[in-house]
């Protein structure tokens, strides 16, 4: 039968067969193009980010463990938990694995097991693709608000156990009509601070008459990418999400060529998964060695890595009014860096196969840098990470792209990394070093199509390099 | 620069960027046509297998527990354990999930945390690709020889820990040269009776020149189809490496349309995931609840599921000539069944995202029907699996397969399983059951490069169903 004819009895039966729609991805890589879209042009955006950042009254003090509400150190296992047994709690985790230079360890990690929903609404006005932002502040920001996706949720956010009021939008995520889904795929976050934590990635198309809350405003593709290479204004969620947005690459018959076949490098990070072996033990808190506990912090005894803090919160903004919450406050500044190259005119970049403790399948690819120098100034040349020194000597006409950047405000304070992309020579050698790989954002593309491929800091870059072509 | 051209100072420069070989699935594609090779017709292959398993000298009896060589129940915890510590253990697992009619138990689980290699070599004979398969007996085998991959190592066989004679061709699977890499995937096996144990499948191409040892045969993909039709004859191992091997539907641009599109396919696959939560916890094999354990089994206490037994094993024709070891003898032969339709000629098959204990990723999609019907004769009707009365009502001309398989005969004992594909009319409902949809090979194909899609028994299918189009 031929689709769409008549079936002879006065029926008319649709097509039964579908096929991916062509103008998908185009229409998102249009908006790449647009920097002016329904809320004007970037300066009124930006004016708009100001005046949320005065607005939003959000308060935010340390305090001791114990002037904390609602939350407590366990008293068999010393894990510090909700009352309520919900949103996270900070356990220990003993590692062991043949990867990297310490090869076993012991640490406190957030367990968050629910999976949550970060979600942009996209819309097209005037035929352009805009996307549903949010001015959003966390306590753990810098600069308070940042630029957020429509909706960030947990479960708990939308079960109701926060009791507060309800997540605007988040209809739109429940449960869409599914050709209305562009992106939708579970993605991990930081396996240093996080035990198997995954989010729901989602971009969700509508036609609706969506009703404009205070604090969001329609932004295109384009805008957003501007604001990217502004420190500290485009939020964690916001850039994985745009990470795994449909775009170039990702119809199925774009193929501009790479250094590896898509066997090969699916083969590759085979042999990475099956190379190294990581064994994880959920263990007490109060048990971790090497950290220790006082009245408001939890921390590594020689300062490294990260601390563990209290803050009381307050703020008119949010679905509760006030709270306290436990917050890791990373060590230093992260340098977190992606080497890239022409190869016949294709860009590359450098990706490391990189063993986390909280992923849940061993490896996920990583940026070629991704590091806090402070943490390794106290071991020798050779143990300091491959290519940092590349990075920081880097020329500044070889620099593609250098923003400061935080990741997740509601689970970390002040966690700010240094973003960079660095391009080198095409002759920078090639696949001497068995954890890494030059990839293509084609490949790259399909790869975020799927879950435990490329890690957090690698999809923020990915983000950040839409506009590098 | 243009590819392959020279630079101008005497050198040449070779093509930097590389492409898929469109060549390499229609090479697969073209041996599936073959039923006559290297070795022979199919009779001669099947007196070939005859041969085998008269001459192979494999002996096995039921022992007690006590009376295994080199294994022990470890004193606290009642764990049954090799002494080395390798190869595997069998562990209690404690089981919570809100998928299915019972929420919680605790069970006997199999822990083997190495990742093996499942691997066929393959090389061209007269243009025509051949696998190189062995006659090979496993302890837990109906009729002994069964078809089975060119190498089946698990890390204690190729590291050395068995002490015996080294796996012959695992060389060409240890650091193939990429570009000979046809397949290469982590994939799971039985979630039920494995504790997240994932095998590496691959296929390797080469040119040398083989030597063919006793127990090896060079057969076309045509003749290993036609294998799949009788009973007990391919062993798992080969049919989940088939499975991924490149054929239809994985060059990128080669869409026949299909029910969902690509990204409906991920979103449905991802609610699953996010639907539906899967806590494990090992625990002690002595705390599992119902389950007994007497010198020389361990049941449960209505009979149901499966039993742990011991076996001694002599034989001439593997690396260690006689051993011990704990098998799993499941409790009656298995249904597991595909239903299929023709959507305006494009054939679908209906799948069944299901939750089973062992999976790393809570979901992986089974075949419509996966169950052993005595396990439910104590329950209600409401409460049997669904579309097994369809399966097990079809007309003989619907029936397009059936035939009796088993699982892996190194770890199962008789494990035996009716694998069928029922086709049904292309008005059988669509959609309904939010667990279930109808995806096209060409998808299952595209899944089938990734870990954690699709789980062992719909492998076998998928292997199975290469013939029919």
């Amino acid at each position: 039968m031929v689709n769409g004819v008549s079936t002879g009895a006065g029926e008319f039966k649709g097509p039964a067969l579908r096929f991916a729609d062509p103008r998908r991805p185009w229409s998102v890589e249009q908006s790449y193009a647009v920097v002016s879209g329904v809320s004007g042009g970037l300066p009124d955006v930006l004016d708009w980010i100001a005046d949320k950042r005065g607005a939003q009254n959000h308060r935010v003090s340390r305090i001791p463990f114990g002037a904390m509400r609602n939350w407590h150190f366990e008293d068999d296992t010393g894990d510090l938990r909700h009352d309520s047994g919900r949103f996270f709690s900070i356990q220990g985790l003993a590692v062991e694995t043949d990867f990297g230079t310490v090869r076993s360890w012991s640490q406190p990690i957030i367990n968050q097991p629910e999976i949550g929903i970060l979600g942009i609404l996209v819309k097209e006005f005037d035929g352009v693709l805009h996307c549903l932002m949010q001015a959003k502040s966390e306590p753990g920001n810098l600069d308070g608000v940042q630029l957020s996706p429509t909706v960030q949720a947990t479960w708990s956010n939308y079960s109701g156990v926060h009791r507060g009021r309800e997540v605007p939008y988040l209809a739109y995520f429940r449960d869409p009509p599914p050709a209305d889904v562009l992106t939708d795929v579970l993605q991990s976050e930081q396996g240093s601070w996080f035990y198997r934590k995954r989010n729901r990635n989602m971009i969700v198309q509508t036609t609706d008459d969506v009703p404009l809350l205070d604090d969001f405003r329609w932004l295109t593709f384009g805008q957003i990418q501007e604001m990217l290479r502004i420190d500290n204004l485009v939020n964690m969620d916001t850039r994985t999400v745009l990470s795994c947005a449909p775009a170039d690459g990702l119809s199925p018959g774009d193929d501009w060529g790479s250094l590896l076949t898509e066997t090969e490098m699916l083969s590759w990070i085979t042999t990475r998964q099956a190379e190294y072996q990581l064994h994880t033990r959920p263990m007490p808190l109060a048990s971790v060695r090497s950290w220790t506990r006082t009245e408001d912090v939890i921390a590594h005894e020689r300062g490294l890595y990260f601390r563990i803090i209290a803050v009381d919160v307050s703020t008119d903004s949010r679905e509760v009014d006030s709270w306290s919450q436990p917050l890791i406050a990373p060590h230093g500044r992260g340098v977190i860096a992606l080497l890239v190259k022409r190869v016949d005119g294709v860009l590359h970049a450098l990706f490391n196969a990189r063993v986390e403790p909280g992923y849940l399948d061993v490896v996920e690819l990583a940026p070629t840098v991704q590091c806090t120098p402070e943490n390794y100034a106290h071991l020798s040349q050779a143990e300091r990470p491959p290519f940092l020194d590349v990075v920081l000597a880097a020329r500044p006409e070889d620099v593609l792209f250098d923003t400061e950047m935080s990741e997740e405000g509601g689970r970390f304070y002040e966690a700010r990394n240094r973003y960079l992309v660095i391009q080198v020579d095409e002759d920078f050698p090639d696949d001497v070093w068995p954890d890494f790989r030059w990839l293509t954002l084609h490949q790259t593309g399909r790869l975020l199509q799927h879950s435990h491929y490329v890690n957090v800091q690698a999809r923020s870059l990915i983000a950040c390099m839409r506009g590098l072509r």
